[in-house]
């Protein structure tokens, strides 16, 4: 008990410490609660699990606010307790997902960069509670975040009320590995002062007013280790393709040596390409994103990464090791929260390399990373339009098909545009690499089905593509035809 | 003759001057040319008309990229010749529109922040030659822009050779206006220090090496006059419904007393906008856009606006009086590179309300801006999304039907999406205005077909949204009718 009291540094604050039964009584009826939580790492625990306990005899309906995914089952205990009423800016649980789109919980599906500065300025409402993980409160009262930052720090800063939720499981060695910088609210902001990946801008800790604590309850779950599909042939083609752009772009003079900052997607595909520069001629590689996945610590270990910038930390198989050594890259990485790992103002000014996951593209380059057939949410936009709108380099990697050849990843027109073709620029499936940089549309649809649609599909993109063109246009199309490959699909099964 | 050689007060540079048919000798086959000229106003026009006419004789293929669309008719005259083989970065000229649609010219339609970026990145191909319309060349051999500053500052420090085009009928008085600043090359990019919107950050003129400048020629032909539309009973009632929200937003504290800094396309309607201030209660307004308008000028001399920033000034019936009376506006205007006037970071940091033209939106709140019955281009998509992606409320305008009705703007799905469904704040028509802020996109189409529909269009926009609804989804769409009105249209001449 010591040891946990040692977590709670501002010594007064130690009053406020309560049972998760007593302090869920705090959240009423159509609050909106804003939690820790960002890529199923650093979530508020305790508290929402006891609220979905407690709802289940006390029915309520709260609006969710969080930074990104929830693990420890979170997103589907609420929803099975019919709590959640909205939820934004992202999720990815299946029994969610499925309340989503029965149309039973609104998702306000949000660029992770915007909540933060949307809540700020009034665009949407602030939290009147705020969930905060963390492993300590120091001597002044600041809050340190625990495996991700998120929107913790907004949240905290907005809020009537916070409750803190101490989370033992974690080591107290990741103190310190924050940045909490929260830009100014306008008229009056100014520029943020980060020039390059490694800068630290802010302070260890969140800072707030401690009377606005009003609970403190202690957390033992850890977090949800993070499960990754292990590379595929397909996979690895993508990670091949992408690669042997990078170096010909290296040898050419068009990029530095170690490429610029890396941001990438949460995803199989992503694991594998930044596996792929494991064996690669690339040196001091830097990151600037959002999620640091195993691959982010292997690179550092073996020397090739020299600096990765980040919101949270999702990890896999090395979990143990990287928590049980973490001193070790504590000047090797950097947490922040998500409105400054996905700030624009940033992205522009750094010059990243994007590198997201498609659920399809089109033969113009627009990009689907969201919904189903068009209809149906998948997870959400996360981060990949903060990045893709201002990246350097705008890449969205796919495999070519799915569903065993059932689907073409690359079709005639998207059922939903995410991302859409003034912003794209290389496009990558295990076929090979489009490279649309400067490219007209029709000169796009040459390079899209000529290099990344699978050989089964491409005569008839080819047979669309030239009959739409003989209709005309700068970006032709045949309207009634257009969605037709989806809509085949939902009748019979194949596109 | 005296007066002219004024101009060229880099007294070494007179040596440069040259008939332009002399100077367009130094344009060979294949090259990228980088020309000024941005919202008609500023452009190159003696080289280009006389490149047109030398062309008849003398085939040949160019990649001209501009700040945006070009006056005096200079883009048909040299689409005419047949010597524009790619257009960058922005066009709205009737006869190349036909060409680009035609697939005979090949168009990059891009963000206008982006030119800049991707040329001096290695993205695109950096032009060979740059024209740069000037009033003056100064002692120190500074370029001094003209109506208009548009990529004239980055075409010239990138391009191998310069020719600079003086510009008599431009009164001297108007140096001093411009404020040159060009962002460094990453990775030692920084921020850019603009914080305020009257903020000066860099240089009155365009800083060259002098040995750049290959050839000097006079221009005579004054910029085209901007013919806007008189306002109409709909777009007044848009301008209404607008300030309405506006006053509204500011009554209740989400909105300061002078809005935050003010963005508007070009066109009728935004006219309209900004006509309505005049008559509205709001004081101090301030704009941070790209083209500024009689409107600007108005409001300027109302007292209403104390200041406007802007990449061009495009004016109808104000022109002599402003040209004539410039030093009166030269503290409370600036025009800026249009890489600073549209830039992503400036933007957010400023918290900017953008005003800008839909050519139709769906239920969801997708917008199309670009492309007609999603095949045809019509301009590009200009700077509407540099703005709507970074404002602090994004806001598109539209009458709710076009042809006499025969078009409802208002559609189940946009055949086109220029700016997604997650960037969007407000939509509005003469019949009302939808606030999408924070909404899921089922609550997102109760608002849009509500408020915004034409009562002719309402029944069958409900019916599709009803039948939708029942197949589920988290945006219900039925994908082989989605199209179907643009289908129709194409087939029946009405939807």
């Amino acid at each position: 008990m010591n040891l946990d009291l040692n977590r709670i540094r501002f010594v007064s604050l130690r009053e406020k410490i309560m049972p998760a039964e007593q302090a869920i009584q705090l959240i009423k009826d159509n609050m909106v609660i804003g939690m820790s939580g960002f890529g199923g790492a650093g979530e508020a625990k305790t508290i929402p699990l006891a609220l979905a306990e407690y709802a289940k005899t006390h029915p309520l309906k709260i609006t969710f606010a969080t930074g990104a995914s929830l693990g420890n089952k979170i997103d589907q205990k609420l929803c099975e307790a019919h709590v959640i009423a909205r939820r934004l800016p992202y999720q990815a649980d299946p029994t969610l997902r499925k309340a989503i789109n029965a149309g039973e919980v609104m998702f306000t599906d949000q660029h992770l960069s915007e909540t933060a500065e949307q809540m700020k300025h009034h665009v949407i409402q602030k939290p009147d509670i705020a969930i905060i993980s963390a492993i300590a409160i120091t001597e002044d009262g600041q809050i340190i975040p625990t495996g991700s930052v998120g929107n913790s720090a907004i949240f905290a800063e907005l809020a009537d009320q916070i409750i803190v939720e101490i989370d033992r499981t974690i080591s107290p060695d990741l103190e310190g590995v924050h940045d909490i910088y929260i830009p100014k609210a306008r008229p009056n902001r100014g520029s943020i002062p980060l020039t390059q990946v490694s800068d630290r801008i802010g302070t260890q800790g969140i800072t707030v007013n401690p009377d606005k604590i009003v609970a403190i309850v202690f957390n033992d779950l850890p977090d949800t280790s993070a499960s990754m599909a292990e590379p595929d042939q397909e996979t690895l083609a993508i990670a091949k393709n992408l690669i042997n752009f990078f170096e010909k772009e290296v040898e050419i003079g068009r990029l530095p040596q170690n490429l610029g900052p890396l941001q990438s997607g949460v995803g199989s595909i992503a694991n594998a390409v930044f596996s792929g520069f494991e064996h690669s001629s690339f040196t001091d590689l830097e990151m600037y994103s959002e999620v640091l996945q195993d691959c982010t610590f292997q690179l550092i270990d073996s020397g090739k990464m020299k600096f990765a910038s980040g919101s949270s930390m999702t990890l896999d198989t090395c979990a143990d090791q990287v928590m049980q050594n973490f001193e070790q890259y504590k000047d090797k990485i950097v947490l922040r929260p998500q409105d400054i790992s996905n700030n624009p103002e940033l992205i522009r000014r750094l010059g990243i390399i994007a590198i997201n996951t498609a659920i399809e593209f089109d033969i113009y380059g627009n990009v689907n990373s969201t919904h189903v057939s068009g209809t149906k949410m998948m997870n959400g936009i996360g981060g990949s339009g903060d990045f893709t709108r201002h990246a350097h380099l705008a890449i969205f990697v796919t495999k070519s098909i799915a569903k065993d050849g059932a689907i073409s990843s690359v079709v005639p027109m998207v059922s939903h545009v995410d991302h859409n073709e003034h912003d794209i620029d290389i496009l990558v499936t295990e076929q090979g690499l489009a490279d649309l940089r400067g490219l007209a549309p029709r000169e796009r649809a040459r390079e899209i089905i000529d290099h990344c649609a699978h050989p089964s599909y491409k005569a008839a993109l080819n047979d669309y593509f030239d009959r739409a063109c003989q209709r005309g246009g700068h970006t032709p199309h045949i309207l009634n035809e257009a969605l037709s490959w989806h809509a085949k699909f939902e009748e019979q099964g194949h596109m």
